[in-house]
């Protein structure tokens, strides 16, 4: 159970985080924002660590068409980098308008209406376990690129890479994310020392050589339509770096004041970082001769295609830069490894605050908004872990396969994000022409802490946007249609799928509002009280629940005991003797020995006689210690309040009867019985009072 | 829910059948007992479709030593004869004992004690599972033989076998169940036609000739011991052909009158065929010269050992007797998978069945024993199937890799069961000696329709027992020495486990029985009476559940709102006002935005203050159509009712609210108010009373 002292102080918990999104769980539980030097390398995990796959990916699909086309990979290069650049831009200004936190979907629902809101969510969902998925997959092949004895545990070595990262998250990550700094400067770091090295050793004359830069390879023969279609596969595969790149503007809340500088700041650094780390790293993989082919076989003169596997791309080039089986290059590998799985960390932070921002517009269910016992959105984390692993298992951890479902959701959420912005800046230019229509609502929003805006700084922000909004889209196009048939099908089969259950949802949620709405014709008059205190044995939560049904005075009471078994009947009948209860014990017998028809019955018969009433049945409710005893208590219970609770007039009335083993979890323990504990003699018995005067009706 | 109208009469469900275990669903359901015609079938598909594996693994083993070996196999194959006939022989006697249908768990618990009893238990329930993975990878691989393009598909075949076994279990199949016997008696026929037609071709000279006859076998040497070993290695394997022989001493009181004479001579003829079917179709192979190997590229002459399934020498036989892809050919495939999946079928009955049998004993979880919606121990369906899917998965539904994990639960649980009897008969003869010493209770059970036994009867029980006990006995030995090394040790790790698991729980019920127990320093004692009405929004349910703590007349009550939202807050304390409610709402504020922190605090507070008292705590409680709207209520609901549970004198009251859509479900809606339905007024506004009288102390 939640421990209460561990809610966080109350001016982080303001409603406007909670009408848009809470701040990252980090913030919530340290109470303490982040300073620049941890939230670059904390949201900027899932960006820079694309890096690890997107130059791979982009020359694999290249050399498709052969080596020759290797010559086209600057150019592709620099149409990610440029692409990059404008998706930077355009976020910049959603950081400044919506500092929210609540990203494109906010940004998207606000701007363009339920359903693009809605698009983004599927979207976003979708590409947060792609995330995962492809991050996890590639850091598990970069860890077999170091190690090739772990390649027959490829897919294993992956999903249990997802359950650690899911009991993370479930136990709360937040006490040690500042150790996640180290990790991506160390990642920043090598892959930096190494681009430096490689193109410092090309300068002197003595540049790099890749174990594979001697295999040829199997070119298609492509029509000219083909030529075009391999560059824009190419190019969308490279976009793959673009992945991450909206993070910062999730977290702003979770930034040191100045916020939104301060974001904007971090934002343009990781784009830098991400632009040099990719560039440099493409071009030292060229200069290296790295030949990294879809099929392995289809490179000349590797003959062990089938038994070995073909290392990453970054395992080849710091093998060729450092040498093979050196520290350096071990480090790279490592250090790569490491923020790949940070990269699908970030995923389980982003999935379950969307899940729970969904739950709370109504669009998702409502206990994916329900912290766990950490404080943890614990549904969403599951959820997210086993779609992973489901995938990582139908798919087999194929990096290549994997990469062409990735980025669509990507491009969508940055498409309709744009789209959005562009929206909000030309309501923001008619504010400015007609300032006597009224601000809308969010319009105060953006100006936290900047200046309104002057109309140049509108248009200047309209400009970027709509440039990004366009370039998404042509992007969004260009990996749809080069990925539809390699496997992003799937993708737009499950946005859908995604979107219309959550319209369901919606609508559902929307009914049942209007379902138990109060009406003019909603009525009062339930009369009558009458009080069952169902009994088996006779045993302490038995007695504590009849204790209590007497103390609750109510007009009638009286026991009823369901007969199964002759035997324990009898018992029974002796012991309420010897225990000198006064209220009536009314024995039913059950033919079909089933606990809750005769019970059932019996109400039903009452009522038809005494007219309406309403009936109390007290249970006693079995609390436990470990989650294993749930499988073995209460079901027969459970059951038998199910179908109470269908009875007209019948409420259930549960008395807890806590065991020894709930000490444990609670603290406490159940042992002293009412009368006991309340009057602080915990030892010396209590003389006992009969239990008979209540069981008469009192004057109405 | 279930129907009460679909239970049993009442005749079935004596305590006698409780107390051992439930005559099979089929009779329960039906109504009515099995005639022979029928009981063979449903009972024999088990131990008859392991006709359809037992010569092939008996013989491919033989081969392992070199197709010289192959001359053993007829003294091989009479060595499992005379146990199957001394098997049948000794449940004979079981069945005139024990005619309950308890059946070895039930002999080795009474006879030999608990630890014997949960010895036999863990190795039903192991064996149990491996029934089913076996039966459904041994008929998916019939079907493989007969389609070989499904080859690639064989795990996800036997999955989906699995799934849809327990989906037709989940349901109930006993409507269809006499359907059952159609197949099997297919089954019997075909493959005796087939036996009839082989060995005749023979005696005309004509003798069929397998596909594989040409290829011969790389023979591994052996040394002496290693000739003795492959014996008797080859001799274990042949034993699964007695596999599921003990149905029918579980399924007696499903037989028509007399059961026990009824039973016994369907355990006989089951047996006589068997051995017909057995021993029929490992002559017409060893005629054929099916040549099945263990590794399939170990056939000398095979070129396409790696590309092609090896076909099961069932459809080797089939295919040499009547002609490849004749419909002859087919008939003989798809019947012996039926009957496979049939097999796999009566574990689905078993399972459960020993689930409950434990769960009433108090060895499994009690959940165990509740019939689902539609009679069925569903619990125990969704485990088997889990556990057989996951052994398939694991084991990639290898027919010859997992029969090694085969037959030793069974022969565990004869040798045990057997055993139980010569205990059994000798207290009979004892008895007999000593009648003064008064019957035990279980004597009177084998005389329900036979008259007493004679000293002479005993004594003949007794030793046809013995040798049982003994040869199984043997032979339990010689499977664990032949299969340990082979995979049977995970049965060994398995057993004990399951073993330790069920003494675990045992343990823990009686701790918790011990804890809950009424002891003298019992005392009662709880004061006062204060009920609060947990009130969100001004909504029906809400109302409902003020109703009814208003028609309760507690001692004092209110109603409490926790603000979260200011705005909310305000509309219920003008709702309020609107629907002329009597009763003190009380707003407590909750800095934190948690729901039950601050009605604990008060609920604690008001405790110190008013001295103890009981706290009715009012919740409205969903009740919903369909099981995907759980999903979508209930969950803040129960984790403040979990949290209040916790605080001492706290009772929860949970009033029911149906939603429209559980119309669905039990044919009636909420939508009658408390005071509408039961004044049979539903049309017509009841005059609202003002909601507080009863806000008032009573006198004492």
């Amino acid at each position: 159970m939640t421990n209460e002292a561990d809610t966080p102080p109350a001016e982080l918990k303001s409603p406007k985080h909670w009408i848009i999104g809470d701040p990252l769980p980090t913030e919530h539980l340290e109470g303490q924002l982040l300073p620049k030097r941890f939230a670059l390398p904390i949201f900027a995990s899932d960006p820079l660590s694309s890096v690890a796959y997107a130059p791979q990916e982009l020359l694999m699909i290249l050399m498709v068409g052969g080596l020759a086309f290797l010559s086209f990979a600057p150019w592709v290069a620099l149409a990610v980098v440029v692409l990059l650049v404008t998706v930077v831009a355009s976020y910049r200004q959603l950081i400044r308008a919506y500092p929210s936190g609540g990203g494109d979907y906010e940004v998207a629902h606000r701007n363009l209406g339920e359903k693009a809101g809605l698009v983004v969510a599927s979207a976003l969902l979708v590409d947060y376990v792609m995330t995962v998925v492809v991050s996890v997959a590639s850091g598990v092949d970069n860890i077999i690129s170091a190690i090739p004895e772990l390649d027959p545990f490829r897919v294993e070595l992956a999903i249990v890479f997802v359950i650690i990262l899911a009991a993370i998250n479930l136990r709360g990550v937040s006490e040690s994310s500042k150790a996640f700094a180290v990790p991506t400067y160390l990642f920043i770091g090598s892959v930096f020392v190494m681009v430096v090295v490689g193109l410092t050793r090309t300068v002197m004359g003595d540049p790099p050589v890749a174990e594979s830069a001697a295999f040829g390879v199997e070119a298609e023969s492509l029509t000219q339509a083909g030529i075009i279609l391999l560059l824009l596969r190419s190019f969308a595969s490279g976009c793959s770096a673009l992945t991450g790149v909206e993070a910062i503007s999730n977290g702003v809340p979770a930034f040191r004041l100045p916020k939104v500088k301060n974001a904007q700041m971090t934002l343009v650094l990781m784009g830098g970082i991400a632009i040099v780390l990719f560039a440099g790293l493409t071009a030292v993989a060229l200069i290296s001769q790295v030949h990294y082919a879809e099929n392995p076989c289809s490179l000349i003169g590797w003959t062990e295609c089938a038994t070995e596997p073909q290392r990453s791309l970054i395992a080849q080039v710091a093998a060729a830069t450092f040498g093979d089986a050196t520290i350096a290059f071990y480090v790279i590998q490592a250090t790569t490894a490491l923020v790949l799985l940070l990269a699908a960390n970030t995923a389980f932070n982003g999935f379950p605050l969307l899940g729970s921002v969904l739950a709370r517009d109504g669009y998702a269910p409502k206990s994916l908004s329900t912290r766990g016992d950490r404080l943890i959105y614990s549904n969403g984390v599951v959820i997210l872990a086993l779609a992973a692993s489901l995938i990582l298992l139908i798919f087999q951890a194929n990096l290549t396969v994997l990469i062409q479902l990735y980025i669509i959701g990507v491009f969508v959420s940055f498409t309709l994000g744009q789209t959005g912005m562009v929206r909000h800046w030309l309501r923001e230019l008619s504010r400015l022409r007609h300032p006597a229509k009224g601000a809308p609502k969010r319009a105060a929003k953006g100006a936290d802490e900047t200046a309104p805006l002057t109309r140049g700084a509108i248009l200047r922000a309209l400009v970027i946007n709509a440039i990004g909004a366009a370039m998404t889209a042509v992007v969004l196009i260009v990996v749809t249609v080069t990925k539809f048939t390699h496997g992003a099908w799937i993708v737009f089969l499950l946005m859908p799928i995604l979107f219309f259950l959550m319209m369901g949802v919606n609508r559902y949620y929307r009914d049942v509002e209007r379902e138990i709405e109060v009406d003019p014709t909603t009525t009062f008059g339930a009369t009558g009280d009458h009080a069952i205190v169902l009994v088996g044995r006779m045993q302490k939560p038995t007695l504590k629940a009849l204790d209590y049904a007497i103390a609750a005075r109510h007009d009638s009471l009286e026991a009823i005991h369901v007969s199964l078994d002759e035997e324990q009947t009898k018992q029974l009948k002796k012991d309420w003797v010897k225990q000198n209860i006064h209220v009536k014990l009314r024995i039913l017998n059950s033919p079909y020995r089933d606990l809750s028809y005769p019970l059932i019955t019996y109400i039903k018969s009452r009522r038809e006689e005494h007219g309406s009433e309403v009936v109390t049945v007290y249970m006693p409710q079995y609390i436990v210690g470990h989650w294993w005893e749930n499988i073995l208590h209460n079901h027969k219970a459970r059951r038998i309040r199910q179908k109470l609770l269908l009875v007209h007039g019948v409420t259930v009335a549960l008395v807890p009867w806590l065991l020894d083993s709930s000490d444990l979890l609670y603290g406490r323990r159940s042992r002293p019985l009412p009368g006991q504990d309340r009057r602080g003699e915990p030892v010396r018995p209590v003389p006992r009072r009969p239990l008979a005067e209540s069981n008469q009706k009192r004057p109405r």
